[in-house]
Formats: C-alpha cells, sequence, structure tokens
C-alpha cells in the first residue's frame, strides 16, 4: 500500500525522469516483484530492470540477493499494523492475537516471504518494532521478560510458517470437494491402525483455515500466559 | 535408517543384477537424494538415474514430481520415532513432547521436505499414524476431540517450521560469533523506540535452539492442555 504512493518510485517505464536509486527503491521494487511473482521467481536482474539500472548497480547497496531478501522481508515487517491495547478496549490477549493475524495476513501478500522469514534472525528495524510491540502487550499482561523473550521467537516463526501455508496451498480455503476427499480418505482409513482418524474424520476436516489459525494462536497465547513456568 | 538397508534398492551403480522398479524403490531413491541435496536440487531425472530407469517409467508410478514428493514425505513420518506413555513411565504430554522433537529430528534430516510438509494435506499412511498416535496420547489427556483434532494440525505446522529453521539456518546452533553480533545490534537499538529490545538483549539472544524449542513444545503442550477451552 505504503509504497505504492511512494513518490520516489522508478517502477514504471516510460517516465520522463528516471527516479533516484536509493535502497528504499530497490526494496519497493523486489517487494512489487514479490508480490506479483513470488520470492523464488524473482532474480536480482529482474529487480534492476524495475529501477533502470544494471545488476552491478544494486550490488552497491545490498551485497547478494539474500541480503536484498532480508530487507524487504524487513519492509514487510515495517507494514504490519500492529493493534494496542488501547485500541478498541482490547485487552493483551486480544491486541496480540490481531497483531499476530496482521503480520501472517502481511507476510502472506509476498508468496515465499514467510520461507525468508524462517531463516532470518531480525535485526533489521522493522522486525524490531514488531517485536517490541510484542513485549510491551506481553509485559502488560503480566508475562515474565524471560518468556516473553522465548515467546516472540515462536510467534515469528508461527506467523512465517502460517503465511507459507496460506500461499504454498493453491486453495487456502479448500475447497468442498477437497474436503469431502480428505474426509473420505479418513473415513477410509485402517480401522485397525487408525481408530481415531476414522472416527473423528469429521471432527478432524470441518473446521476451516480461519477456525484452525484462530484456535492455533489461542493455544499460543494460553501457553505463554501459562502462569507456571 | 530402515531405508538403506532395505534389500530391493538399487542405489548403487555397478551391480551385478538391476533391482525391480517398485513405488517403494523409486521413494527411497528420492529420500537418499533429498537428503544429500535437498529438495530443491533434486529433479525426476535424477531420481529415475539412481533407479536406472527413465523419467518416463517413473511416470507410471507417480504423476508428477509434487506426487513423489508427497510420498516421499509420507515416508519420512513413516520413520519418526512413536514415543508411548509406557516408554520409561512417561506422562502423556511428555511423550508427546518427544514424538514431536522425534518429527523435527526426521525432517531435518532431509532439506527441504519441512517445505513440503506445509504445503501438503495429510493423506497417507505415515502422516496418519503420527496424527492417530498423537490423537491417542491427548486423548489419555483428556483433551476434547474437537481440540486434538485441530491440535494435530498445528503440531505438524510447528515441526515442519522447526525442521525448515534448522535446515536454513547454516548453523543451527547459532555461533557465539552470530549470537554476539545479534546481541550487540539489539543493545545498541534505537532507545526512543525499542526500549525493550534494548534493554532485554541478552535474555532475546542467550537461549540456544534446544531452549527454544524446549519452550515452544511446552508452549504448544500447556495452550492445548488449558482446561479452558
Amino acid at each position: 500500500m505504503a509504497q505504492q504512493a511512494a513518490p520516489s518510485m522508478g517502477r514504471r517505464r516510460g517516465r520522463s525522469a528516471k527516479a533516484p536509486l536509493t535502497s528504499q527503491s530497490i526494496v519497493d521494487a523486489a517487494l512489487g516483484l514479490i508480490r506479483e511473482r513470488g520470492v523464488d521467481a524473482v532474480a536480482l536482474r529482474q529487480v534492476a530492470d524495475q529501477v533502470e539500472t544494471g545488476p552491478a548497480s544494486l550490488y552497491a547497496y545490498f551485497a547478494s540477493r539474500e541480503v536484498l531478501l532480508e530487507h524487504v522481508l524487513d519492509a514487510a515487517y515495517a507494514q504490519v499494523q500492529l493493534v494496542d491495547i488501547d485500541d478498541g478496549g482490547l485487552g493483551w490477549r486480544e491486541a496480540l492475537a490481531e497483531t499476530i493475524v496482521n503480520t501472517i495476513e502481511t507476510l502472506a501478500r509476498y508468496p515465499g516471504l514467510g520461507s525468508v522469514a524462517l531463516g532470518t534472525i531480525p535485526v533489521l528495524p522493522g522486525a524490531l518494532r514488531l517485536a517490541e510491540h510484542e513485549l510491551s502487550l506481553m509485559e502488560a499482561g503480566g508475562i515474565t521478560a524471560e518468556r516473553a523473550a522465548l515467546a516472540v521467537d515462536l510467534i515469528a516463526q508461527f506467523a512465517a510458517s502460517s503465511a507459507i501455508e496460506r500461499t504454498v496451498r493453491p486453495n487456502g480455503n479448500r475447497g468442498d470437494g477437497e474436503r469431502e476427499q480428505v474426509r473420505a480418505a479418513y473415513e477410509n482409513a485402517d480401522p485397525e491402525r487408525f481408530p481415531r482418524i476414522r472416527e473423528r474424520a469429521a471432527l478432524l476436516t470441518s473446521p476451516d483455515d480461519q477456525a484452525r489459525r484462530t484456535f492455533a494462536i489461542r493455544v499460543l497465547i494460553d501457553g505463554i500466559d501459562r502462569s507456571a513456568s
């Protein structure tokens, strides 16, 4: 959103004046390409084309594709809408849950970026902003600093992997046809080896992706909030 | 492990007799290649070479690389050592925690297979065996069938994404040098914007990967076990 309105963009060809090359314009161009095509399909050459320069010039800003992707990831984290306790009278748990949902939604807009996130140790400002916010919510909830520090990591892993699931499964909300097939497979599972799967075929296949996500976030926050350490 | 001892393997060249082509021998060959090179580097052609046939012959067994990978994933799931309540007098929580650890370890032996897992809805026997076991442990723990059904999904997501983290971060247990760098970055973070990260730099960076995993699994099981639904 924000980057589409940025005035320094050089993404459209045929502009009369070429926008100056900046780290930000390169990252914005990469974000735009990734949103359309996914991380795996985006090479440095294409990003260079988009900002009307050569790949060699990009290396003055980012030492490698990997480094560029870390900055692209961080720009995505910076877009995450943080939900605070004051907003609408939410408690810290609800605020944290909604912040996690927003993190998943943001990452899922950029196919493949969740995989980059799983391989990145966060040190850039967009990730720190998100972590700081999560720490502040957990502090308000009385979570010890030790537990909160570990929880930030787990939340990041959960958000990234949820985004990956959303983007690699073509029909995130599984079509009824596919769901029926899976249910039939469970109902017909070997009764000796898989009695519970057979018996609970409906329970295992009815919840849609949103119900699964709501459950998962609740489990995480309940587990983090557990008074016993 | 098991597949290395299988007698029907045709993975070594120069054997006097060519092993008969079976689904199992193809899957075993693919597992071996993935273990060495990772999923992304393994093409159907290489698998075909390994079992001394042509790619076209593989299509008689698996309609696509994607379908083969689903079966390869399932063969990996089938290798997971299930830990039961009776083993060593463990309670259901410890048995479940150890089963999750074993799932992560098994997937992490095959780089890239965690990503396949995040994109796959489990219907094959190896995955069903693991799910059935988790359901039986949660049933013993008094978890409702509804919650257990959702929890199986969340556990699979956690195990797959943990395996991805392990294999994409070259030094899973971060070297002291890298940890010091990250800690320095946190300690030098902007005190206005990131006060907690700055203050808790040591807490955020000291736990090693095993401590993080132990915490995460405990959070999951605590959250699943929470009496309030």
